[in-house]
């Protein structure tokens, strides 16, 4: 049996019931080591495998190797297990290896990180959304930026993960640029950074703003469409209630 | 004190921890019927102070009565409380009310129906992803269309929700024949109805017979972008690690 979970930002509060069930009835619990360093702490009898980033492949072939022994395994992945996740992957590479009908496999979902960010910025995200990553290891840069266009256009929410890493310290500025070519340079946005984890905090700027501001891989940022608006301390999209029969 | 929670689809299971805490630790649980009626049976010595649908506003109002009479309150939505939930017009109010620094007001996100039917359907969600909402009560048509459009041609996977209801049957035909103007007919998509209630079940069909689909207020509909495939009985939406590194 696999499960692939999903637990949220990394505290124990914002888990799910069915994450905390899955990671505690596995034999064998795998992940990325920034993962498995956060579920240590929680859940310290548990047996556990570590692969570094980029080694996702290699990550979902000892799961099934794994499971083919007979183990129960958790395969983990902060938010959720299927947005930016590892489900995916290890539904194609168990596949690849024929092993579909032979092993069960069991997709938890968790809060992904637009979710937990929301909620500690307010509530950003109350009308029609869009999540794209800014990462272009898997995706070229011309896609991502006609995603961008394409939500920014059509007034989505839009949330952004990866919005930076070591070696892309400028995806998010760029981002930027090309969002306000097509949206007001006053829209409201936020970041959310280490949520859950020693560290976090929250920030409300501008959208001329946000493209100089500091993100790393902890971070999740949200931009808000042409109803966003400051309230307060915090960032709020109304859906249109108030509009309609305020 | 208020806090804002997101139950998930409605099952203990689903729920993360801070949403029970939240709901256990309250006074009064308010919410719109049909989701106090799923709370009832997991928390059933709370008190419950129901609201009828569209009676959005009203029921916001009385849970900023109910915390200024210093009780604590959970206003409850179904999935997160963010995603077209409460918690965006619970802020607005109170700060029409100039309420907002007498009153604590706590987020709690949860798992959206998006995610818990992806789970469900395997792992079609695991790239770029816009979440349209298909009720035209507060949200003008033409914006909807222009939304799935731009969602479309763009290649994101689409999450639809609210895909039809008695007053509005032909929503989700309008909504598929519009796509497939820019998506393949083939494109792989999934239902997912009454997710950790009874009856729960999924669908997967192409988005050719999308339209023709059965669905109530209580599916969640998701449509795979290009890459999206069967595998098996689950839809899966590979990010490109095989393509890549494979």
């Amino acid at each position: 049996m696999i499960y692939v979970v999903g637990f949220g930002p990394g505290d124990r509060k914002r888990m799910t019931n069915e994450a905390e069930e899955a990671i505690a009835s596995a034999d064998v619990v795998v992940g990325y080591t920034g993962y498995t360093a956060l579920m240590k702490p929680l859940f310290p009898d548990k047996d556990y495998l570590e692969t570094g980033m980029r080694g996702e492949i290699a990550r979902c072939e000892v799961v099934v190797d794994l499971a083919q022994e007979g183990k129960n395994v958790a395969l983990i992945c902060s938010g959720d297990a299927g947005i930016y996740g590892m489900a995916a992957l290890l539904l194609e590479i168990l596949d690849r290896r024929n092993k579909t009908e032979e092993i069960d496999v069991h997709i938890v979902a968790g809060v992904t990180a637009a979710l937990a960010g929301a909620a500690l910025l307010g509530a950003p995200l109350g009308h029609d959304l869009a999540f794209i990553s800014l990462s272009d290891l898997l995706t070229p840069w011309e896609v991502i930026e006609k995603r961008l266009l394409a939500a920014g256009d059509a007034d989505f929410c839009i949330a952004l993960y990866n919005p930076s890493s070591k070696g892309r310290k400028d995806h998010l500025k760029k981002a930027c640029d090309l969002l306000l070519t097509v949206k007001d340079k006053d829209t409201v946005c936020g970041i959310a950074d280490r949520i859950g984890r020693e560290g976090e905090q929250t920030r409300i700027l501008s959208l001329s703003e946000l493209g100089e501001a500091e993100t790393d891989m902890q971070s999740v940022v949200l931009i808000g469409n042409s109803m966003t608006k400051r309230v307060g301390d915090r960032m709020v999209t109304e859906r249109g209630y108030l509009n309609k029969y305020g």
